[in-house]
């Protein structure tokens, strides 16, 4: 597919979406690119919203078209912006999850200890790097916030980058959550850089407001939403099933890949110096894990068998989502509960109930945050300018306790 | 789920669906329902429109979704359906693909020799019903256009039926590609009945020819784009030559659905025989394919290999389409070009080279052709009655021609 | 166009709007209504935003849109709405604004002293009612609150009735300010009844918070827009200035409609004792002033040639909005710099620079609260049940001073 | 408003328009295309479609985005473009209407004989030339075709011109057509210029056919709509018996500019060689004839009156469209009837009953024909390339022929 013509793509959130470079073309037709295409971006959600079922890929592509209309707009505004930072740029936001494994992040824990999928997108986009004779090496600068241009790295980066944008955009979309709409291309239009920071011109104020009251949105109603909650803290608990059985030397089905990690016991040193390990890695995506827990519904091991069932057919645990810690008691008496009626052996009732917390900030104004261009000239962060603006309470951190337990 | 609530899902085509039946859930509930999430509606069309990921469960929602709709502007218009013949369409539409195998049809019959995917929906519907007490006695009843009330039978299946509407709006939505969009709300406002016929009011006249223009742009640009076609015929290909091996008795990696469909050697009087192959079945999704192509890549066979990995990594068969056959002479040149770049066996050829013939017709006059109610109270069939509507042209059949080669 | 068939609006907003009816298509067909046609929705604003040239006529046709669904909503909960009330809504809702005069509200005064626009719609909806043998009766009492279902007039008039729900939705839609986005029909999906309360469900708390934040958007981005209060209060001078001119006997082109008003001295007493006052005032709209406008451009009286020819043209005041008080010596020493810059006479100072007071809440907890009917059954004010929500912010009044004055 | 700035503006078809250029915002601000905020893009359409009354000041700003894209992408593609050109050749779209009347093309006869529009925007264009010192000479010379580069003027001018494209999108939005879309944006990505011919990118061949249909659909949908052309033709009527009266020494109300039309017997050469009235000309707008309608609703010439108030009010004129020329008895028996029923005098008949024949051709493949750059690299017609499209169907002309009479 590297020709030297622009490719065009459709999407259903922006219409056509123009690649103009070649080497970026090469690196979608990567294989390690095309390994997103099976990596959900949204993991279980779309057992709340069907709709949700779009992939890692489509928001690579997408965030690196609004890198695309910034550095257009920019331009515009007389920054400058040369070839090879552009191509960078796109390179660098294209590439910036590379390395995310299947399902959601809860899941990076369960099959090796200890190691960050940005760590891993890093290792890949140093493979990828040495592969085209360094020509990444400045995407990579960027990425890390070492190339001199500062505003590059904000624009691959920081709470107004194109990550950010088209992930909320993207997720609005296809969930159906229309609340969450952001008006990426809208904001785009507004940003400016000065003092080789990125900033927003002041008429973008409520644009941007709308986008943060939007992002908290998202994640009461998407992403901590409770059922997806449940969903996505089972499918971490029937992954430590497996790797506990593994362990003991009991059979499992299990793709290759998978295979690896459910019986290699890799931790995060003996992964990075594992060649094999990196390559099995890299294989590894949602269809491995969806299609065991398909097999493993009829497994010997209970524990495992019912976990599987549970979510292949969409028979989630209740949940209880609160703003207080869940009472001890009332834990107790659930587990006492639910272990009589499933006839639970003592070392299995924490695989069928529960606790955790989860918490969201819908913009920190104290770490890289969002700052506006006044029309004196002068900058100020967001929150502290306007009296109107409720920003200041969003910038609050709330926390929510849960309980999930098989009830049914 | 199952409570006497309604249940409201966020659809991203078509905003809030509300479900207002009890059963209805039951029957969403059920794991042969959940299967379809697993089932894309568009098998590999996302490998050239990357957003066309949504599955077949979707569909049969929007599907019902629409049902409810049209329901709702017939009563409006004083026609009669009573409580039980509404929920026998819902349940009618929802379940109309819910015997579909994995991806497209094409590969129906790779797997099980001359059992098309609507016998086995009967069957599934069949069972279902027993399961449910009688239940869908109505529903099969209006499927199979036994029903008295032969409208009823064209809301499921016809030319404007919602099963059509859904998902040519659907499949434009995914897609991106929106000269698709047929305004299926709009066309449900101008449903009516007449003599027990599902007939269209004049004022729609416009709006049907947008819809068969929306549906030929679908088929050409879509279901039949040439790259689609390749992937797909690739599929085909990878599973006959798997098919083949199995029978030989090489081993591959299969998950168990698989393993039973490769190794079983099924035709259609030993599949319905054997209800443990249906158990299969129903467990057969789009996820059992696509594991296995991943782990075949590395298969010593290399026809297996190379085509799976090709498809894996999209890197897919060059195909040529055109309207007349193509010639003989060059596709034997070409299979000799080809035998030699690729250094391939004479048997092998041709999983390498193929050629195939695909056809479309927008709108078929002659068969359940969609009729016009007229301001003056008289029906007429829409291509008859006007002569600036270029509707007789768009009821001829057009025929492709392909031939495909791997040529990189 | 009363007949007793069904008819189809096209309308950019919702798409169809079938109107049911006969009596509320007599309604729409009344000269009455018809006048709504030429009243803008937004009087001036289409100076700022280009779009925002839609008229009362669509608004009340949308709004009565709304209720229809509304109606829909309610029944299948099972909330009785017998076919007479349902009328009386919709007719209610159509004729809300009946007696809007022309342009904004800030204008109601300038012409006729002491008679505010809803004291005349319910004059007109009297008229009606007895045009039309009492069918009204039944809409006028909903509309004062006097019929014994109270949430029916809250559908009508509350914090979430359906004349806000489509000004909003409409609003938004024609002035492209995308942040204004309501989604009104997913708010009607989540309406209830609960002791005669309109409530709306829990799972609706956040497309509430939503549609507060579009409000307050609105508010500033459009309705209290500095550029279109400076056009606005120009409005209102230049129109101060034609009374004043015309009491002392100066000639002025007017319409007639115009004219009466110009000329006629009117207070609240002598208007509504004065029916053919009335008849006038039913055939002013905003047309009267726009092409007395163009025309008074050419008068000799300078300050209303100035003034005329600034809206006509499209160069209106500088206007500065700040949250204090302007500066008193700020303002005289801009009145003595202005008066010398365009040569004006003491008494004409007035006219060129002025200042005044906006205000707006986005939400009143305290007047007609939005009820949440929670998952548990019982009904809690909005702002008051989530630590996480920041409507008690949002329902503090906001308070803005300006300084308008011509200087260029 | 002409600073040294960018402006945005909120445009609800298209979101942000950006305007890069001082010198556009200078004609912009002129009051000349000012003038055509009152002057509606589709006459008295709005009285069948509530939503289309959008102006013509709207539809040359959204021209001139359009155009802004179509620069951007060709210049992408490596075709020169000089910043004078681009200048150029958005003003040339943007005055391309500037002479514009009062209301659509069918009343410009009714005023001044024998003057075209398109003739007064040359003159206007000139004017605002010389004032201008000049900088308008090579946006004149694109617009007649005088520039050396031709595909300027196709751009401005032609079956594909950004004045096309942004009107068909334009009216689809507002009227709420939704089968008028046309995909603006989409079509311009296609955009190519092949030996200083514009072209059309192959893959753009579908989009093609549905502009080329919805634009047949809008035409018969909406511009030639039955109930439209009835209020447009009364509406020349009414003025021709205003001019008929005024000749007659009748008195009429008049806004200043239309009583210099109504009693100045202009025909073009008095028009043109009288710098007056070119200059109320420049006045004169939708609001001129409004208002003198609303008033002649009252005068004792009982033709004018009935007429008049039979378009305010919506009391339209019955009319019968069809394919044959309306039958000689048929229209002989309808004025008998007509003169009968509303005694009428003989040559009154003419006002209250008359036929007339309107066309269509929604594609033109022999003037100024729809090129495609196909993949090979040539050239080609759009309809004379593919089996498959309809093409050729949609560029026969369509006549149809109408009687229009007074029966309410």
């Amino acid at each position: 597919m590297s020709t030297n013509k622009r490719k065009i793509i459709n999407d259903p959130v922006y219409g056509f979406i123009t690649i103009r470079h070649p080497f970026i073309l090469d690196l979608i037709d990567h294989p390690w690119f095309q390994r997103l295409r099976r990596i959900a971006q949204l993991g279980l959600s779309h057992l709340v919203y069907p709709g949700a079922i779009h992939n890692r890929f489509q928001h690579a592509i997408g965030a690196m078209h609004l890198m695309q209309l910034a550095i257009d707009e920019l331009r515009l505004k007389k920054h400058e912006i040369t070839d090879e930072e552009e191509v960078s740029l796109l390179a660098a936001v294209l590439l910036h999850d590379i390395g995310h494994g299947p399902f959601s992040h809860a899941l990076e824990y369960a099959l090796i200890e200890g190691v960050h999928h940005e760590h891993i997108s890093e290792v890949l986009m140093g493979d990828l790097n040495a592969a085209y004779q360094g020509r990444l090496t400045m995407a990579i600068e960027i990425f890390n916030d070492k190339y001199p241009k500062h505003f590059l790295h904000q624009l691959v980066s920081s709470q107004l980058d194109m990550d950010r944008l088209d992930y909320l955009a993207r997720d609005s979309f296809f969930s159906g959550v229309v609340e969450g709409q952001v008006g990426a291309e809208r904001l785009i239009k507004m940003l400016n850089v000065v003092n080789d920071q990125l900033v927003l011109e002041e008429k973008g104020i409520y644009s941007i407001e709308k986008f943060i009251v939007a992002r908290r949105f998202m994640y009461w109603q998407v992403y901590l939403h409770k059922t997806v909650l449940s969903a996505e803290y089972m499918l971490v608990h029937v992954l430590r099933r497996a790797v506990d059985l593994a362990r003991k030397g009991v059979e499992l089905f299990a793709t290759p890949a998978l295979h690896t990690f459910l019986y290699g016991q890799y931790d995060k040193q003996k992964f990075l110096s594992d060649p094999q390990a990196l390559a099995q890695y890299a294989a590894l995506d949602d269809f491995d894990i969806a299609t065991s827990l398909k097999v493993w519904q009829s497994h010997p091991d209970r524990v495992l068998s019912m976990l599987a069932s549970s979510i292949v057919n969409r028979n989630l645990y209740k949940i209880e989502l609160q703003a207080a810690p869940i009472d001890e008691q009332y834990i107790t008496d659930t587990r006492k509960r639910l272990q009589q009626k499933w006839s639970l052996e003592p070392d299995e009732i924490d695989y069928f109930v529960f606790t955790g917390k989860v918490d969201n900030r819908a913009y920190n104004q104290h770490k890289e945050a969002i700052n506006i261009l006044r029309k004196d000239g002068t900058i100020a962060e967001v929150a502290a300018i306007s009296d109107q603006l409720n920003l200041a309470a969003l910038s609050k951190t709330v926390e929510k306790y849960f309980l999930a337990y098989k009830n049914r």
